[in-house]
């Protein structure tokens, strides 16, 4: 067998340990020189290796492939940039087989979500029809959590823990100002279509913190939702409001969207949190705060889960050792064991079963009453948040990574996207 | 001597490391119990005095105590409650001295900002008057950090660690995304008068991240802003905003304000983070994300630093053995010996030069163009976000102490605050 080379690429948003997903693939690319030749990475994702700007990996020390495991963000660059179907670009799926065929790789690494899935089996199909098979695996990552199969995908756990924390923290901020003023909190979180982020808010109830979630499962039902506010304030003299970004009313209208305009009258996106505030403002009278995480919660490697590092290690070294086995057109996974104590192992499915399959959150993971989360879906999430991950500090910040990211001589014409 | 009871109270806007004062006085207390009787704290501040609300804080155990230490927010609750002027409202101070007596109460110390350290200075001069002297030791707490004489104020170190962190996280971030998708990043910080919290955000420029600044000691000019942002983009392909709540036109007026309306069409105050990104996408057209931190910059005990928390202990501390010495109306300051390496030692300020003064941001650690720090100011920040002092962890969230706190039966008739 004649040792082919091997290209990695990160997709779509990035996470707080995609780069741990990538340590892991590098590193294990490392331990396996006679069988794997370079490693090149795609500078921005996909696009790097469709307009030829590919990363050689090589040129990196191993100290610094090792930080990218406490580094977050996407080292190399991610990209939003779904491929088309194959009936309406094909170019674009034969290019990439041409810079592989050009950079004799054999080997495809992508790292994404449930588009990146699609992309990659599509490219492990067509490279056997091209006459120049490519054993394309994909490397599982995703802060909305929504990939099938596996039982959690790397990102999450990271996010689920920041945002169990956060919501803790100024839960007990609140708590100590609700006399003379603060009563309200809302705290907004990313997840447009799925709950799973805004579930991890829901562990502070275990805490002794009244809150109140907002699912996009749940069509919002304003009348509802003052009570529940209100009977909370009553009791416990406040209440936290956890909104996912997604949260809509029943028409499918989001709740951002309802009638928070800019200076120049534009419908503003984004801000569920304000719109919330407000209403029990103006239902209640309360004083409130609102924040919005965004970019902070699912870059937030300072605070990630150590279950979520090691998974998103475990993954990307899995892939490479799979794709050593000779496997082909696979994603691995995480299959879940036992929740207490936490057992897991690695697994692996074909990705035509993981291709355009989205995993919403189990109805019973929510209480009747859709504002909170129950037992069965707190067993699930506290695996996923377990132990600390901390990286190393430099002058009281931490000590990530910046990778040089230099780009190989190309060999092929120009390729223009799109 | 006889041997006097105590009393402390937490007021004002909690922060991540006031515990941590309150675990300095209550463990020092502790140790002096030939000099000190009880130490009893107000429910919710000051106005657990007022209303005779008092917390026997020796029904917690040493260990409930020591947690404190590594505990967000007020434990005994706080309360934004201002005493008015002497003339204007008297009874309220003779009330707190009448409260003092009932329960033998010799010592008084007030955990707060600049109104705290006021009433402070104010009860310590009454009660000699009233022929019941109280000492009276003011322990500085504000994330403003706009104490006077003192170095630094205990809350502002956290809060500017954690806006430092976040600010790098979500750049890195941004960065790895820009190719194709957002290209700028907007982060709302805390801080309506001072820069000071805004200005720990500028740190991230020596980790190489483009960062633009809006102070509130700086009016905002629009056109240069843009100007600024764009050059920006076109180095480094994306830029990164921290904007402090209090930044305003050159009228005053907040750019919060400016025209973005809730449902009902009133003005919505807070968002100053959204009115920034839109006036870039307006101008240049990027796609943006924009983050409001609010509480949980001040309550992220979860990313505290390491010389806050030391200080706020220390100070806490230092306010009991200041006492003991006999010393009253004084607040224990930070004095700064070195920035580098980083010495410090405990100093004291008489409450009548600290009482209604603000301290500022000096000009000269605003760079000239108004959109970044200089390098004096970070040789004043790095020591103030020095080191982590992570709190333990239970299933995966910190394990936070949450006080008894039961009332003392009261002693005297009623009191209708205000």
């Amino acid at each position: 067998m004649s040792k082919k080379n091997a290209f990695y690429a990160q997709s779509g948003g990035v996470t707080a340990v995609i780069n741990a997903s990538a340590c892991g693939v590098i590193e294990t690319v490392r331990k396996h020189p006679d069988r794997i030749g370079k490693l090149y990475a795609g500078r921005n994702g996909i696009i790097g290796a469709l307009t030829e700007e590919l990363i050689d990996t090589s040129q990196e020390s191993d100290a610094t492939i090792a930080a990218l495991r406490h580094t977050p963000s996407g080292g190399f660059g991610s990209c939003r940039f779904k491929l088309k179907s194959l009936e309406d670009n094909r170019r674009e799926y034969e290019r990439l087989i041409e810079i592989f065929k050009a950079h004799d790789i054999g080997y495809f690494f992508y790292n994404g979500g449930g588009d990146s899935a699609d992309t990659c089996y599509k490219v492990s199909q067509l490279s056997e029809k091209m006459g120049y098979p490519v054993q394309a695996i994909h490397v599982p990552k995703t802060v909305d959590n929504d990939l099938p199969i596996t039982d959690n995908c790397p990102g999450f756990g990271s996010v689920a823990k920041y945002i169990a924390v956060s919501t803790l923290e100024a839960s007990f901020d609140v708590r100590s100002m609700a006399k003379t003023s603060t009563k309200v909190f809302v705290i907004e979180v990313m997840g447009r279509h799925a709950g799973w982020i805004a579930a991890a808010g829901g562990l502070v109830e275990d805490r002794g913190i009244p809150v109140v979630i907002l699912f996009p499962e749940v069509e919002f039902n304003q009348e509802k939702f003052i009570a529940r506010c209100s009977e909370m304030i009553d009791k416990f003299g406040y209440v936290t409001v956890v909104v996912s970004e997604g949260a809509h009313w029943p028409d499918g209208k989001f709740l951002a969207e309802q009638g928070t305009r800019d200076a120049f009258g534009h419908a503003q996106l984004g801000g569920a949190a304000p719109v919330v505030a407000n209403m029990i403002k103006d239902a209640l009278g309360h004083k409130f705060h609102w924040a919005v995480a965004d970019y902070l919660q699912r870059a937030a490697r300072h605070l990630a889960s150590a279950s979520d590092v090691e998974q998103a290690y475990a993954l990307g070294k899995a892939g490479v050792e799979f794709a050593l086995e000779g496997q082909n057109s696979i994603m691995p996974t995480v299959v879940r064991k036992s929740s207490s104590p936490y057992e897991w192992e690695i697994g692996k499915a074909p990705l035509s079963d993981v291709a355009n399959v989205e995993k919403m959150m189990p109805a019973e993971f929510i209480t009747e009453d859709g504002f909170g989360i129950t037992d069965a879906c707190k067993e699930y999430l506290y695996p996923l948040i377990k132990g600390e991950s901390y990286p190393p500090y430099r002058d009281g910040m931490p000590d990530y990574v910046t990778l040089k990211n230099e780009i190989l001589e190309k060999k092929l014409p120009e390729f223009t996207l799109g």
